[in-house]
């Protein structure tokens, strides 16, 4: 792979030949040939066959033609060997059994050795790199703290992350704890992701958009900069959250070569607030791809005219792309993007 | 009740003894006394009671001491003329069992009078303030266009409102003309409530936080302004959303004399964003009332000094008190407001 892929010139703010995109959930079920892998196994199954998440990872390469592969896997592999009892029900998403309510559930946490745990990942990242034979880059990803601290407090996923918050503000040493711990096991598993061949790395801090700034600079912010701090220097981080068009400027200063963005804030504007020192990742709505061919063309003429030819663009989703969407959607806006930005 | 109450000379940006408290939901399940009332009714029976609605909606006067009462009501009720097939099912929340998907359901909906229809909301905004008997002032309220239509196309609540986008993106016309029916009784519905005693009315835009900025200047903007360009002159019009921060000038651009803020976005920023020429409403997470007196105290300690002694901002939580907050900790926001601010 060499290293002027459109996806790593933009990453790096260098011209590149045209705009790169690649959408968050590409290997999904929105595809008919993911589900058909998908139906052989149980999710953290295919998580844990190489062959078969290798399949699936490359899958968007050959059908939808992204500017990157991101590894299949799940933010929440890394929660499996700190014992909270992980698992993943059909329909109702991730569940854990044995959720983080008190300091003591911290202070006796496990400090397990993730590269061992998680060794898979690093088989599937092995076998990806071996498939795409250098066609475009490969994204390891891994999740922000906040956001699995929310998923081991809360227990699953949430609509309102009280308990999180409650913890949060009445617990902050404890907080800290627990942070700095989740700190300690994703810079070992990213490590570990970018010595197994991914070529650049994305933090998803899915849920940070529920917390206000303040809350933001005191109980998460030193944790981000402790992170990116610690990440190997070598392959570039994006660092994307949603719902953040308050949380900007301290998500920059947190850290991360491309900040991503979701859909609720301009991109123009967006870009400015984080400094265009940085490279920038989004915005689209995950519904335009519901819509005719016209308007996705509109949508990304727009945002193209947004970016304003300045280098350092990669255009993506502002949230995962949804298992119903028409796949004829995400192939007109690929088009798109490659078509109008050469 | 005078013009000097509190929460109206805020309204107004004139300064007040105080700042002024209320809290959205306050009339809620957080409330023994409240569940005790509720118990006796179906939740749309007890919209249609008005002595029972207006005992309820005077319960956190007495028993919290919050600054203004708001009409116990829901903004779904005036679907049920349009003849959309609402009920409320415990547990789930609204269902619309005809919801509105093609432009075809949107030509041929009814066009209901609405003051008609809803009349027992009038009387239960005349018991209130017999009730009140000018002890504070009483709030009307309506959902706003984009968050009625979200409920009228999804059928309830979503998650990612894609069906709402779908139809907004594909059909404009039918989206416009929607959102002008929707106004149109919106309209109709608030200004009954102003002649039946309503000294002050909040337009919930609950959902629009989804919403892009270049989707809420095209599809969204006009309609706020015709909705706020209507409705009655004498009373103070707060606008109100959740995640608006990347949405704040253009929610401004469509009206309102108080802008409704939640805690996404700090509130001293926000102010500056929608204007000093406005007032502002918020901004607390609702999380902070589980936590300490003493974080309580500290975050409103931090909100006071951000609105900075300038008259005209209105204490409230970023969005709805939650069923199981603890009562102290709202009785411990209100007082701490007012002692605080004195």
């Amino acid at each position: 792979m060499s290293a002027d892929a459109p996806f790593l010139l933009a990453c790096r703010r260098e011209k590149a030949p045209f705009t790169p995109i690649w959408i968050m959930r590409q290997a999904g079920r929105y595809l008919p040939q993911y589900r058909a892998v998908r139906e052989k196994f149980s999710f953290l199954e295919l998580c844990k066959t190489p062959e078969a998440a290798a399949e699936v990872t490359v899958q968007p390469i050959d059908l939808i033609g992204v500017d990157a592969a991101i590894l299949f896997a799940d933010i929440l592999l890394i929660l499996e060997p700190l014992d909270l009892g992980l698992s993943f029900t059909p329909g109702d998403g991730p569940s854990l059994a044995r959720p983080i309510r008190t300091p003591e559930d911290v202070a006796k946490m496990p400090r397990p050795d993730v590269r061992d745990a998680l060794s898979y990942v690093g088989d599937t990242i092995r076998e990806v790199r071996r498939r795409l034979a250098g066609r475009v880059p490969l994204i390891g990803f891994a999740g922000a703290p906040f956001t699995l601290a929310s998923y081991a407090i809360e227990g699953g996923g949430s609509r309102n992350y009280i308990e999180t918050k409650k913890f949060l503000l009445s617990h902050p040493e404890a907080w800290s704890d627990l942070m700095g711990r989740l700190v300690d096991v994703t810079v070992d598993y990213l490590t570990a992701q970018v010595e197994a061949g991914a070529q650049a790395l994305q933090i998803f801090d899915s849920w940070i958009g529920h917390v206000g700034p303040d809350d933001y600079r005191a109980s998460v912010l030193p944790h981000m900069r402790d992170l990116f701090g610690r990440l190997p220097r070598d392959v570039p981080v994006i660092h994307f959250g949603t719902g953040t068009a308050g949380l900007l400027e301290l998500m920059a200063e947190g850290g991360g070569d491309v900040i991503g963005l979701d859909w609720r804030v301009r991109l123009a504007e967006g870009w400015a607030r984080v400094g265009h020192d940085r490279a920038i990742q989004g915005n689209l709505d995950p519904a335009i791809l519901y819509a005719p061919p016209s308007v996705i063309r509109a949508k990304v003429k727009a945002l193209l005219s947004e970016a304003d030819g300045r280098p350092g663009h990669i255009v993506n989703l502002g949230h995962g792309v949804l298992p119903d969407t028409p796949v004829d959607g995400v192939r007109c806006l690929v088009d798109t993007v490659h078509e109008l930005s050469a």
